[in-house]
């Protein structure tokens, strides 16, 4: 672990040396994947068979995945798994509901209306990365907010594996509620949900997490769909005060450090002693972790202790670092919630330790990396519906403001603009 | 204008065929943005300098236009002009303000607190075009939703001209709130705003339209900083039925047309004599309007008239264009509104011209464009917050779901996920 101190400044332009940042620039995977996109667009599903079968190392004779194989890995599911992710569903719905939004409507002086509507998108893709990195539980977190905003159909898409897609991942498809699944991934799946094929149809929006392949090509349709958040390592900020345990935040810090080698990791705090305890605790707790060798990496290369002055300087600090997973291990940590401008999840006291947040909280799991909490935000159902203004003059409203939009529109040159509005009150037309 | 009826699937696949694509693949541009994004970053103020001189043939001794100027500006604008731009903004604000979001935190079962935060962005950066594209109106639409939402900072950038920046466009600025104003224009702009330079800050998220350089380099720098939607040619769809009236659906559709060569316009109808009446009252109208030649040729080539036989197939036509404005010039238009799913702006009646959307409504003018209002929103105050979720568990709370987290994170492979929760109940920890 690295130590800093110093003031906020200074404390700053070290972590901005060491800003992650993403190798999505890189030419050569912008090349292959344009040419992947460009293929899927030009051969369709036979594109996606030959990539499959080059990459992914599957001949595949159906693209999409039976209901009856989804039915049949959820049959086969552990009776307490499936229960741990019926009750983690429940808990993501009671959450993600509070996020619902309404219309309004509102009859306004001269009898004009103004509003807006909120209508779901009509059809989401969920990209489900394969390998190692399959977790039923993101299946949840993508697709439970979208079912939520009422989109009517989510079709998943995950790559295929000789062994076929995992059964826990099939499962928890069928329990969130996916309408289709296929087996297809990379930049050509991204390229199939974009543009659609004979087989996979095309979808308003894809969102889901992908290795860089998918990441480029998920920007490069963006405009042709809408996507989610580009993701970046995970990352755990731990704001801590002298009274804090520092077993627990060491076991924390280790929860985020062995997800990546990439992995970042900060305490911040104003006790030092309390950061030369964690310190001492990661080395320890560190030696029977099974994934002890990428935690050790994350925690080597990537992993901050910042010891402040002041409690004001640790939440100044925080705050810049904006992190994807902020916990507050401080006294009465409820009444320090004012002073968080940025963080994607906020975990508060001794006892919402973060992985209570990748599974049970119902809280989502997938969140805005590498400080872009500055300006995204976790998924949620707002990812899945768009509005539409609604207004409504007339003729005695559109007769106050008729100058007002005539002299605007010729100032703008747009003499079309002022005459729409002029035409209504001449003479010959009323 | 092109006439097009039959199936609803006919009808589609003909406007798929001339469906507006985006020449932002476009090699060639690509290249000279990253060269550009690129340079900015190496050479900072410098670059900006030597690429006003290059393209906007202007040698600049500040980047930044000062204060003076600004209030200059301000006091020699007209007084009609000045005060059609302030009803302009308090009607803007009067609509944006009912899209404010606020914080939620519910108390529940084992003393567990789950909540939502809702922060506004900190700086903001607004690209406002130059030339004829320079519009006081749009100035409004994209500063004053991030004053709404709170933002700290509004940082306009506009391209330099050896005339200097339009005194109305920074009239417009000083009405809307702008905090600095920096005369750089093109990909230089955005590069300058994404990654900050000695003069110009870096701000959280870029929005405003601006020419194939700054769309690309928008996208180009997507997740280093948050971007708005990257806008196409304008757009108008009308729904009429046979009590419409044609001289008005006609100004309204040439007032898009003249925006744009490439500007579409859609006029669906089930009356095939309101139809014809629309065609003759555009040929008439056109005759006279100054940018008679820029509407003429968007009316040959980018407008439609859709003949359906029922009005369920008007709906549904048009839902399928997902037009940026959309016009119900029907009878009863309220009671058709539950029709609609997708569309940027909503005008409803004979009176609602869409011009008072441009300018007067308070409704938003930056929109969605090409059918991305399936899953894009007109600009809002939403664009300038971002959540961040909160979660409190007790030890009560936790001890209910740590064997569910512990029995889902072990499946996934996270051993340090289940023993961080784990380790809150071990005894020497308590």
């Amino acid at each position: 672990m690295r130590w800093l101190s110093g003031t906020k400044q200074e404390i700053m332009s070290e972590l901005d040396k060491e800003k992650y940042t993403r190798k999505a620039e890189d030419q050569q995977v912008e090349v292959a994947v344009k040419e992947i996109i460009d293929t899927v667009l030009t051969n369709g599903d036979q594109a996606l068979i030959e990539y499959s079968k080059e990459f992914d190392r599957t001949i595949l004779t159906d693209l999409e995945v039976s209901p009856k194989q989804i039915e049949q890995a959820y049959q086969q599911l552990d009776a307490d798994v499936k229960q741990a992710l019926e009750k983690a569903k429940e808990n993501i719905i009671s959450y993600h509901k509070k996020q619902k939004q309404y219309d309004f409507m509102d009859s306004e002086k001269n009898g004009v209306f103004r509003g807006q509507l909120v209508r779901p998108l009509e059809r989401v893709g969920v990209y489900v990365p394969g390998g190692t990195a399959a977790y039923p539980s993101s299946v949840l977190m993508n697709v439970l907010p979208a079912k939520i905003a009422g989109v009517e159909e989510i079709i998943m898409v995950t790559p295929p594996s000789p062994k076929g897609v995992p059964s826990i991942i099939l499962a928890a498809a069928k329990i969130a509620g996916v309408d289709r699944v296929f087996q297809i991934g990379g930049a050509q799946a991204v390229g199939a949900l974009a543009y659609g094929t004979d087989s996979v149809p095309k979808v308003d929006k894809i969102v889901g997490p992908g290795n860089i392949y998918v990441a480029t090509a998920k920007k490069m349709v963006f405009g042709v769909v809408g996507i989610d958040m580009i993701a970046g390592p995970s990352e755990i900020g731990v704001l801590a005060d002298s009274q804090a345990n520092p077993a627990f935040i060491a076991a924390d810090l280790l929860s985020q450090a062995e997800h990546d080698v990439l992995a970042r990791t900060f305490l911040v705090t104003n006790s030092k002693e309390l950061a030369e305890e964690v310190e001492r605790e990661i080395a320890e707790q560190l030696i029977t972790l099974p994934r002890k060798d990428i935690a050790e990496r994350s925690i080597v290369d990537h992993s901050w202790i910042i010891l402040t002055d002041t409690e004001a300087d640790m939440f100044a600090i925080m705050n810049e670092i904006a992190p994807e997973h902020l916990e507050v291990q401080m006294a009465d940590p409820m009444s320090r919630l004012h002073e968080i401008k940025h963080a994607g999840s906020i975990f508060l006291g001794a006892y919402t330790s973060e992985p209570v947040g990748d599974y049970l909280s119902g809280t989502n799991h997938v969140l805005p990396t590498s400080g872009t909490a500055k300006f995204y935000s976790p998924l949620g159902v707002y990812d899945f519906i768009k509005y539409s203004q609604v207004s409504y003059y007339t003729k005695e409203a559109l007769a106050e403001i008729q100058a007002d939009i005539a002299l605007l529109a010729r100032k703008e040159g747009l003499e079309a603009h002022a005459r729409a509005v002029e035409y209504r009150f001449k003479e010959e037309n009323q």
